[in-house]
């Protein structure tokens, strides 16, 4: 499998944040881990002690000078994280004292681990599959609630068991086809077409639910890119600052007073949406206001969501329609909202509907009152998950997985218009091993180093 | 004793550094420790469990939502650092999932924990006095050997019990003092004049040793300000670079290269010089140069070691005494660095030598070859040392101790001279009591809030 890392020596790096504390954890993974623990330090007898224990003692170097008081705790293989012998030590948060505990470590023989190591390890020895590693730092990177729960159910399995179960149906079929090339001379057929079809259109049916969940998974995890435009003195930052609840942005009477794109992160319902206030789109007066307008042109590009706030005052529905269709593009969904509603109560929502713009997708409001405010949250929410439900669904939310998923539907699709078309076996298994191939990368039953390397090297060290 | 702080509830931190890591490491303190854990973890029933125990499960919140997947460790009091309960979570390091956790430990009553609380706790519980909780803090932030072996010292009771044996001895004497005041009317003497000026003496004998070992202490815990000093191109930056083995500063043929004030660490034998590299000493030729020239009289002021070093070519004895009498003050030691000598091997120390500069403090050189610095670091040494060996001897580091130890001081030789002059019992009691409160002040025998919340005001949270 992987011949990258040597994973039979004893590695050991600073488990916690750098920086000054009241603790800091150094770990250790490995077969030496708690023999070398033992030799240097002075308490109990460590050699002898249980896993799931913790002892109070000193650490003493060569010259049997005391570095640090410590508590260890001793987990014993295979009942740990890597599924080896672990040493942690908890010392006094200082980093002189935690980088004089590395070298003496060092010193006895311990290698210092590259990032993502003990991971990996946990990988190596089956203590979890490469989803659930991945999941990992996600976890530690995720910074809001849904990014949290989407990694933690990854990190139980979620994903994995259904990837493990389509193919291990596929390798049944895969394993009688070979069997057929082995007597091809004989022109008989162990495998059954038809059986072998309506088995692909099912997992075929099960990818494509998993990469439609992409982009709500993609979005839970990363948050969704929402901007705000419109004319100059619309109220977008009225807008901005209504949904947020704060005056963030500054507002004023003066078309044009944004200049700087700002962006805040909004919570609804523990998705985040990464909210973009732009400089008001019109002939720029200035160049600096010619500036703000190409920076918001190449937000809205960049997103997924619109937010086309409008004067209903100002603007005509013809007005409105022409600035929807020259901002639309495939990706992005508009929400309209027609504003200064307190202005004028007779707003038609359905006077601003058009072939770019879902009726359910426009909201009038009142930025200035905070008049219906909540319900364009609703229809954010609505809009992000596009009619996934985040809490029945196995949801994709790593690009890697997407990818593999898209190459293994491909395969099969080759192989279904393969079996229309009669293809033979040889070709027909060629397919369906792309398909297992694609399959197995994601769960890390089919494993490069380079993939390896690519996945846990952008751990932090001490994972 | 202390009432800032009420100790009968249960308190909650984040122990590890901010910021994101593998793990974070969150402590609970208080009666209500484990159950309150208990209560939010999903696997074993932990308030069944031992002490120095380790156990993995889940985090869960009121709606029954996984938070973490975590290692719980359990001390139960009064085995722990506290002297109470105390459960450490080990979480993912994920500043998320850290927020969350103590926000739902808030939720279950427990309360965040002010800086230095828990050593706080564990003081108020008597397992270990104040000198041994403020060498938490400062074993923390040592940045190098001599700093953290001070700490270490300190924290295992070092100076306390020095302290302690003293005030004992004279806590006899004061309460046999006391007993003669009730006395009074019948004049008698249960404290034996003669037993008392001699247990005075050795007392203040102990408190002046200390008192003296407050310089080379500091100097251990701070790092020995050193600055080098000298005319232009006289050598002090090539000096800089030899003894520091590096390319620091910039080192040319024009006097004057150096303007602004260098600064390196250079550690001898464990001690930390901060060696500050000056602008020459002469008229200045322009205004930079002027600031340059003030910055390192200034300098020279803050020092407590000067490294004087000239061109032995260029300098008579003559001009050298009148350059050192000009910068000499008292608590400056001056080392003479007669430099160049490769181009004048036969300097002859003994000609520089004057009532500023003690024979054993010059030390020829050449700083471009590297001659004799091996020397001249051992001078430093030494003279950092002033005396004091390191090894054997309880040193004083802390600012407030020295403070102390000089008031005690005071208040015993008032007690002196007033027993040689025959001051009355009440009197002399008073002096005596004087002496005891600044003694117990040292180990916190004797505390005020002011002075518990000054101390550990100042440590980290979480600590």
């Amino acid at each position: 499998m992987n011949q990258l890392l040597d994973y039979t020596d004893t590695i050991a790096a600073l488990s916690t944040p750098p920086g000054v504390g009241a603790l800091g954890v150094i770990r250790i993974s490995g077969p030496e881990a708690i023999p070398v623990m033992a030799s240097v330090f002075s308490g109990k007898d460590l050699t002898g002690q249980a896993g799931y224990t913790l002892h109070f003692g000193r650490i003493r170097d060569e010259q049997d000078h005391t570095l640090d008081e410590v508590v260890v705790g001793l987990f014993r293989a295979p009942h740990s994280f890597t599924g080896e012998d672990i040493v942690e030590i908890s010392c006094h948060g200082s980093p002189y004292i935690l980088q004089e505990v590395l070298q003496l470590l060092v010193r006895k023989g311990i290698r210092l681990a590259k990032p993502g190591e003990f991971t990996q390890r946990a990988f190596l020895h089956g203590k979890m599959d490469l989803t659930q590693a991945e999941a990992v730092a996600d976890l530690i990177a995720a910074t809001h609630r849904s990014a949290h729960d989407i990694a933690l159910s990854q990190m139980r399995g979620g994903i994995s068991r259904q990837i493990k179960d389509l193919r291990e149906e596929l390798i049944h079929f895969a394993s009688l086809i070979e069997l057929e090339l082995d007597f091809s001379e004989e022109d008989v057929e162990f495998a059954n077409r038809e059986q072998l079809r309506s088995l692909i259109e099912r997992i075929l049916g099960t990818i494509r639910h998993l990469s439609d969940s992409f982009q709500l998974g993609n979005a839970m995890k990363e948050g969704v890119s929402t901007v705000l435009a419109g004319r100059p003195n619309a109220g977008k930052s009225t807008l901005l600052n209504a949904l947020l609840e704060e005056e963030r942005a500054i507002v004023s009477e003066i078309a044009g007073t944004t200049r700087d794109t700002i962006e805040e992160n909004l919570s609804i319902q523990g998705i985040r949406f990464r909210l973009i206030d732009t400089a008001g789109i019109r002939e720029a007066q200035d160049q600096i206001e010619a500036i703000g307008v190409s920076r918001t042109m190449e937000k809205i590009s960049e997103s997924a969501i619109l937010i086309y706030v409008f004067d209903v005052l100002a603007m005509t529905p013809a007005e409105v329609e022409r600035d929807v269709r020259s901002l639309a593009r495939e990706g992005l969904t508009i929400l309209l909202v027609p504003n200064k509603m307190d202005l004028n109560p007779y707003t038609k929502p359905e006077d601003y509907s058009s072939e770019w713009v879902d009726p359910e997708h426009i909201v009038p409001i009142s930025a200035k009152n905070a008049q219906n405010i909540p319900y364009l949250k609703e229809r954010l929410y609505a809009t992000a998950l596009a009619g996934a439900r985040p809490e029945d669904d196995v949801l994709v939310s790593n690009a890697r997985h997407a990818e593999a998923l898209y190459q293994a539907g491909g395969a099969l699709d080759a192989a279904l218009s393969g079996l229309q078309s009669g293809l033979t076996g040889d070709l027909l298994a060629e397919d369906i091993r792309q398909a297992l191939y694609h399959l197995g990368e994601i769960t890390g039953q089919v494993t490069t180093d380079d993939l390896l390397a690519n996945i846990f090297g952008k751990f932090c060290i001490g994972k």
